[in-house]
């Protein structure tokens, strides 16, 4: 069973509803956290046979908001959508959670309730991004804005921890985000990272541009959360930039217009490449279990991907595999044989990549 | 008299001769300093009668490359062309510079040589950036990596001086980069920073997401150097990454490529909107002079039009008008009414805009 912050994200609960109601026809089990006096009116409302489903409704009176700060809101919304379905997970009634909500606050809980996995210093989300020639994984994306040099070193073994079970590379390219490719650039922090990456048995690049991380350099991109997130959402703003001025383009004329909308198929294609927000969401990796952090903007479709990929990752108890091959590089400092099998490649390996 | 680093670009001598050359033909008088060597006989083959062009050679036997560390590039390579560019400006040989070369080393040279404007802590690149609807301007875009609360204060005060000047916003709004848009979120620095700028009297509109800033949100965007180097090459990044997309999708028919064939100019000019490479320079703000740093990979057209810029900046004495006007917004940290003419907005504003 899969819990659900059912009251989680910019769309909820109608979004994480829909969302839930499909994963479940399709045959997942859900444990929905939410406000029943909420829920139960939009379940009947979507589909009036849903006791039929497997959804099992779990009532929470509290909810944290996107503005609560996080840190505060797991001591004190105990009653919480967010922290009682964290704890379902902890508690062995449900395998992983999802949620769309307040991420400061997911990452809080999950570190908190479901406990950091052995060695790890801080966990991190990582994620693929698309690049001109298939993807890379980027990590960290957000959950820690001030980092140590250290953390970024763990990152970076977390980083070919994934990419070595996800895809076939035995020896994944480690990239360190910097503002130039020199050793000498860089924030103190990247410096250091840079020092302690080079000593390192990983397969180091060195740094590398923001600018030149789609062609194809490196198969991990370390960053603190700051600049990750920085990154990830200047290329989401940057992709609806561009959007917009295609439009404005075919607004120029009417022949432009015609034009536009003959090549309409084609600018659907592009813009679904570009667009994150169908996207399932990112595991946080380096806990005990797993929690899948979607995006807040997600609609119903991104919700179902998010589910359907935190049961996959129980399901093929991925977040053991992780955790054990994080300890075998963090202690050998050297990077094993790959365990990656067809199946984990199929499931978990270049979401992002083009289809 | 304009110096440039002729020497500085990835496309020096060649494309640095060929913008001077035009800078020149076009009525500015250039300053060339570089490796007469090399120079020389570039100049004779662009154009055998260069000699009554107003380009004037000094001969500079070092060359600071790409990968020397900054600081000991300024210290141990005197008579390198960008050292000596920028000291025949603090002589008052010349009355702005140029230079597309090791960014890094414009940055300590200009700070160094020319001096720090009174009240500046660290001078900083600040630069417009396109947006959905116009543009904001963005500081500090690289010269500072690791900055203080009291600096990103600084920037914003600058950006709030330049924006007032070049465009008729008397009270630009001004946006924190950050990673969220609420208060607590950002790193340590940027929390900081939120609080000087709250408290200041600058209309302060609170942290700004890299998604949004495209939106409208804000006038100018305050972000250490680090985070503003990641975001804009970020940007040229995605921007670059699209446009592959789109050629892929040209190559997956042959209809799909009589498609893109008919709407050649309209890709042309999405592509020169999106394209920063032919864009002149960013002016180096908080120094005692003018310096342009132009991108790494400027052609011939960016140089001659960064050569422009800096005769502009030279001859409205843009550089004291603007520490003046930050000035007074430090003392009275209150902003003054804007000095804007129409002439600097047309020279200066929104340069990145869409024409």
């Amino acid at each position: 069973m899969i819990a659900l912050d059912a009251m989680g994200g910019d769309f909820a609960p109608h979004a994480t509803i829909l969302g839930a109601i499909q994963a479940a026809r399709n045959g997942i089990p859900i444990a929905l956290f939410g406000d029943e006096r909420k829920l139960i009116p939009l379940l009947r409302a979507i589909d009036p046979l849903w006791e039929n489903l497997s959804l099992t409704l779990f009532h929470c009176p509290d909810v944290i908001g996107m503005t609560d700060e996080p840190g505060k809101a797991i001591v004190y919304k105990k009653e919480s959508s967010l922290v009682r379905a964290v704890e379902s997970v902890a508690n062995g009634d449900t395998r992983a959670i999802v949620s769309a909500g307040n991420s400061g606050a997911a990452l809080v809980a999950g570190t908190i309730i479901l406990g950091r996995a052995p060695g790890i210093l801080r966990p991190a989300l990582g994620d693929f991004v698309p690049t001109c020639s298939g993807s890379i994984f980027c990590i960290d994306l957000g959950a820690n804005v001030d980092c140590k040099p250290e953390f970024l070193e763990q990152f970076a073994y977390m980083g070919a921890a994934y990419v070595q079970l996800v895809t076939p590379l035995a020896e994944p390219r480690i990239g360190l985000l910097s503002n130039g490719e020199e050793p000498y650039k860089g924030s103190q922090v990247v410096k250091q990272t840079y020092d302690l990456l080079y000593q390192s048995s990983l397969n180091f690049i060195g740094n590398v541009q923001s600018r030149d991380m789609f062609d194809n350099v490196a198969d991990v991109l370390v960053c603190d959360g700051f600049s990750g997130n920085i990154l990830l959402k200047a290329m989401q703003g940057t992709a609806h930039l561009m959007t917009v001025w295609l439009k404005q383009e075919a607004y120029r004329s009417w022949w432009q217009r015609l034009y536009f909308m003959l090549g309409y198929s084609i600018f659907k294609r592009l813009k679904n490449r570009a667009d994150y927000a169908k996207k399932g969401g990112a595991l946080l990796l380096g806990i005990n279990y797993p929690l899948v952090i979607a995006h807040g903007c997600s609609q119903a479709e991104a919700i179902e991907q998010a589910i359907r990929f935190a049961h996959y990752t129980a399901q093929e108890q991925f977040v053991s595999l992780f955790n054990e091959q994080f300890l075998a590089i963090l202690h050998k400092n050297k990077i094993p044989a790959a365990q990656s099998t067809e199946r984990l490649r199929s499931l978990f390996g270049r979401r992002h990549a083009y289809h």
